[in-house]
């Protein structure tokens, strides 16, 4: 179990550590400043959830964590050298899979600490959304959580599914798998069909 | 008086998500966004008093926090749906009370925990300004706390006001009361009256 | 050697201080917003570091830290209103000295902690460079540290100099010694000879 959790963990790193990367590509950045970047979006949510719910930080004990970013970063620059275009559509499913990923891994690790489902829903959901906010506020974009395709509504929806398959069948690794599914084909169609959630629709 | 404590938080969190939900309507956000909003400026400046203070982060171990940013932003998007316009007075005003609200609340926080006054000062200030700032980048506008009239600047008077109350009478209640009027007093006059602390005038 | 590095401490705190009212009188800012970014400035990244350490903050324990601030502003102030110019050299180098300063300051606060020295590596990089990435996205200035100019990348040196030393002389003072001048001294001939690290180069 985790052994399981430590590796969906590399795996939510490892793709926003990826889409750190493409963003600092997009604006023209160079240099060290990707490897923060990429750093920043791909341990930022993480780091703040252990911060407040006052356990150990979770990449200051293992160093898998940041040879994992620095290993997705060289890989999607010698990439993004050799085929000189930048894959707007992969940012967008790179996000889409870390947000999945890091949704469960933060809602999973809260459920473990004894918090009200309700905290650890906003606790998956900080994890999977703030790396990519702090990302795009520091690119000074308007972030992606903010605009209208369903982004931190995704996660909520992959936490649902998640508490009902564990309050159901009490398997949470079932609970893990399914809430992945549920976060990022939500998140997937979503872009696809720019789906919106109208809260001030014709307000404006 | 912890029972008081729990109200002038809740009270400092329902204005400030009003206030972070006048803000997404402003910068046109939409769907989840606004939530979003709401609970970093209305969470934001408690939850980094807390980390740096290493006490438990106040809405944790309370759900009360979570559903009041929800009804207030719910309440406030009904309001804008009805009456159709940008209240920005109202968001001043919001944020005035807010900034008193947390201000009050940090400096208690800190003293209760044995901290220096200078250093209470500063956690009540930054209670109170945080949310904002922090809202305030994320829209990227310039934020409110750094503009010419007085704002940081009212927290410290709030503060003094709390201490010489504090040390006269040594009555902790009365204290909070008058900081919160003496902060959100000045605020107010200084939006009204432009005022400024001119450190730079004529230099530009 | 507790003296020590509360000296190099009070040292970096004071010129960040004074790079971050630099940086608010460049913005236009006035009144109290100085304080607050250069407060942001000079304690932003060891508040970091200390929270993901789970250690007590630096500057919640001693109120030095916060009077240094308060003279650094307050002097550099009088200055510019002397002076009647900005000195944007100056802003480089007194960054320049606060990264380099911080840098070994983080590096071995996380040494002494146990951190692994891959950990430590970039606990002393987030220690220099991110007051100064938090002060600029506040201004919504695209970092320095995410600019082309070595900057975070000369953390990284400063703190190879300094495990060189303390692995083969086994004497931290002198490694701490060497990895400031080294830092430092890599930072302002990046700044003057505009070094680059280019692995985007030509892509875009």
């Amino acid at each position: 179990m985790t052994q399981w959790l430590h590796w969906i963990d590399l795996m939510g790193v490892a793709v926003f550590a990826v889409s750190g990367t493409l963003m600092a590509f997009r604006k023209h950045m160079d240099g060290f400043g990707v490897i923060v970047l990429a750093s920043v979006t791909a341990i930022g949510g993480g780091t703040l959830r252990d911060m407040i719910l006052d356990l150990p930080v979770f990449w200051v004990h293992s160093t898998d964590f940041l040879y994992t970013i620095l290993a997705a970063a060289v890989i999607t620059i010698i990439w993004l050298r050799v085929t000189h275009k930048f894959p707007y559509q992969t940012l967008l499913i790179a996000d889409a899979m870390g947000l999945a990923f890091f949704n469960v891994m933060g809602l999973q690790k809260a459920l473990n600490y004894g918090a009200d489902p309700l905290i650890a829903i906003v606790m998956g959901t900080m994890t999977g959304a703030f790396g990519g906010l702090i990302r795009d506020v520091i690119c000074r974009d308007i972030p992606l959580v903010l605009k209208g395709e369903l982004y931190a509504t995704t996660c909520i929806f992959g936490s649902l599914v998640y508490l009902a398959i564990f309050w159901g069948w009490d398997n949470s690794s079932l609970a893990m798998l399914g809430a992945v599914i549920g976060t990022l084909s939500l998140r997937v169609t979503a872009i696809y069909r720019h789906w919106q959630l109208p809260l001030f629709q014709g307000l404006h």
